[in-house]
């Protein structure tokens, strides 16, 4: 069931949603808004214990559906740890990166299949769903292009080359064929201020969220 | 699809499955059969680091549905990183637990569903099924106070207490209901060797074990 206060942002790697969901959820804060901003595995201890497993380079035979499942597990705690305890109470959640990350990173690029990838995170979510989701737009050379100039560590993940990143381009092309008739999409290769302002024109005007209740 | 080389030895805490499928493993091997015995994680790096996360007693807040997600991906990893690459060398495999246990402890004892569990064990396996399961029988109090009698550490999951154990006694006798109508259950209440000598004869008479291929 769609979680009306439930937000997510996607988008490839390099696109910003890093950079756009916290400027928002700044600006949103400081009006008075009741909301927190989280990522996986966001702070839930048991989830950042599955996030180092997933990512630590020396981990290289990892198989494809191992990945996938322990993506589902660590998603699965940091919502009924972290999401739902915050909706419980009344406030606004940021997300950045959801289910739609696993398909396109998992499903697509990695080849699983995106319909097999959504089976366990059905599993996982037990039909929650965000009330909203944004996808922040940008071709993959350019999200690799700022990745490459950002980040001095790279992860297992990171270290993929651009056919990967390609690919999962492609992928979220196809989670938004399929599951994303509802997705806002976002022009992001426009100076962030701009993107910024969209996203919180678009979160303020179009899904609600407010200072009073 | 069933791996006929690939045998499965289930049952409760302290039902001996690991006393009787070392014994008729070291059998079998003295008699030349070129068979491995392996249970979960197997000695696989990433199954072992993913077993910490579910045992380590600090995790007290881990949800019941993030537990099965991953005891179904270190049963992937130990699948495609040991069991099949064995059973490809022409080798029997015969392995303490598997999925049967999920559906017992997580399915039944923890309330998510038997089939709610298959199903991310469907993802984890891709159709592999064993070729012959043996379910060591013994009532739940009995196993019980073995598990109390033999072991000076007990992880989270030992720290259960009888009425959990109770219920995976149940979850194992709705198990083989709705699953188990090719399972070969042995008493297990009875003297170990002869628990052994049954098991050995079951593998040899029927499943067809030998030491010529």
């Amino acid at each position: 069931m769609k979680q009306a206060k439930f937000l997510v942002m996607e988008g490839c790697d390099g696109s910003g949603k890093t950079t756009v969901s916290q400027a928002v959820y700044k600006r949103l804060k400081e009006e008075g808004v009741d909301i927190i901003y989280t990522r996986e595995p966001g702070g839930i201890d048991i989830s950042e214990q599955i996030r180092a497993v997933i990512l630590d380079p020396k981990n290289t035979a990892m198989n494809n559906r191992t990945e996938a499942l322990l993506y589902a597990a660590g998603r699965r705690q940091h919502l009924v740890e972290k999401i739902l305890p915050a909706m419980e109470k009344g406030q606004w959640v940021l997300c950045d990166r959801f289910v739609f990350s696993s398909l396109a990173y998992q499903g697509y690029a990695r080849g699983i299949g995106m319909e097999e990838v959504m089976k366990i995170n059905e599993f996982a979510l037990e039909g929650v769903e965000p009330g909203h989701t944004i996808f922040l737009d940008i071709p993959a050379e350019v999200g690799l292009e700022r990745i490459n100039r950002n980040r001095s560590y790279l992860d297992r993940l990171d270290q993929e080359g651009l056919d990967f990143h390609n690919r999962v381009f492609q992928g979220y092309q196809e989670v938004l064929k399929k599951y994303g008739k509802d997705t806002k999409v976002i022009d992001a290769n426009r100076p962030a201020e701009d993107v910024i302002e969209d996203v919180y024109k678009y979160l303020v005007e179009e899904c609600g969220v407010c200072a009073k209740r």
